[in-house]
């Protein structure tokens, strides 16, 4: 009996991560991720159309893994100022985490996300966008009131915390105590730049 | 007749800058500089006592005439907020002018620099000090009332402009106009959240 699609989508998305995290990123193609599955890779050619096609879904799958307790914080309840804070501080814990900890797998997976710019840009926009509902709930409920664009304050607010985030960046941003002193630091002051009051 | 000391190291740090400039950084030997000033490398070796000291040197004129406007700007008149406005603005001008005008060039003074994390990191102290001093006069003044620590927050400042000077990540900051306009925007939140009034 034959799986549903999806499940077989999954199952290949699955054996290809699996594939990446133990032989690297010159093992994920078509051909092994089918013998890895005893598949045909006709079967696998049905999900994905090409190598690349693969290779950017099981980028999108990764990022999105990495940032979805992100999308949680952003449609939290806290008051956005609060959660412009905890959402800006799981960014930079969960990229430091995964930079550090396993330095070898994330360089694959950082690799092969880089052959797909239109994933990454995909997973930045979705980033921005997260912030940008915080900042625009903060100017409604006048918490930030000097919001002024929440889309070109949240890419303002996402540079300006790059040092935290940006995968070529993370390893050189110190030791964690520091690192997050200064990431503290600079969010005080964006904070206050968009005019939450100096207690929040 | 022998040249003063100081007039034989400056010429051959100049020799050196040009050999760089035109063979690359495997050019930039003690040899090769001697030879090109038809100098004995006995000579060469006086000023510099290895390969590795001249090109540290070489490396550290060459970041601080890049940066020689920026100490022109932070010991200026103007009110310390249009100061740090200015002087960021133009480190970003400098940056960006030098990646993209000869990005080989660059690469090469770049990965000269490198080898000497000494060089660098007195060249970011150096940026450091300057924008510290900014931030110390504004909190004299009472322009930027909410500096708490000018040197922690120095240092916060030029992390969350890294976009637009870390060697890096200027090349990836974007069309100019682009990049100009998110870092006055970043700029904008940041003089704030040192308590600017709106308008400075």
């Amino acid at each position: 009996m034959d799986l549903p699609a999806a499940d077989t989508r999954s199952r290949i998305l699955d054996a290809a991560a699996a594939l990446l995290r133990r032989h690297g990123p010159d093992k994920l193609t078509v051909l092994d991720v089918a013998k890895r599955l005893g598949m045909s890779h006709g079967n696998v050619y049905r999900h994905f159309p090409s190598k690349q096609a693969l290779r950017a879904a099981v980028a999108e799958e990764w990022l999105s893994g990495v940032t979805a307790p992100l999308a949680a914080i952003a449609a939290g309840n806290a008051p956005p100022p609060a959660r412009l804070r905890e959402w800006l501080a799981a960014l930079a814990a969960i990229k430091r985490r995964k930079v550090l900890e396993d330095p070898e797998m994330f360089a694959g997976f950082h690799r092969v996300a880089s052959e797909s710019p239109e994933v990454i840009a995909a997973h930045l926009a979705a980033l921005v966008a997260q912030v940008a509902r915080i900042l625009a709930e903060g100017r409604g409920d006048g918490t930030l009131p000097a919001v002024t664009d929440p889309e070109a304050d949240a890419r303002a607010v996402l540079s300006a915390t790059m040092r935290f985030h940006h995968p070529d960046l993370v390893a050189g941003s110190g030791e964690e105590r520091a690192a997050t002193e200064e990431l503290a630091r600079i969010t005080a002051l964006l904070l206050r730049g968009l005019g939450a009051a100096a207690a929040t």
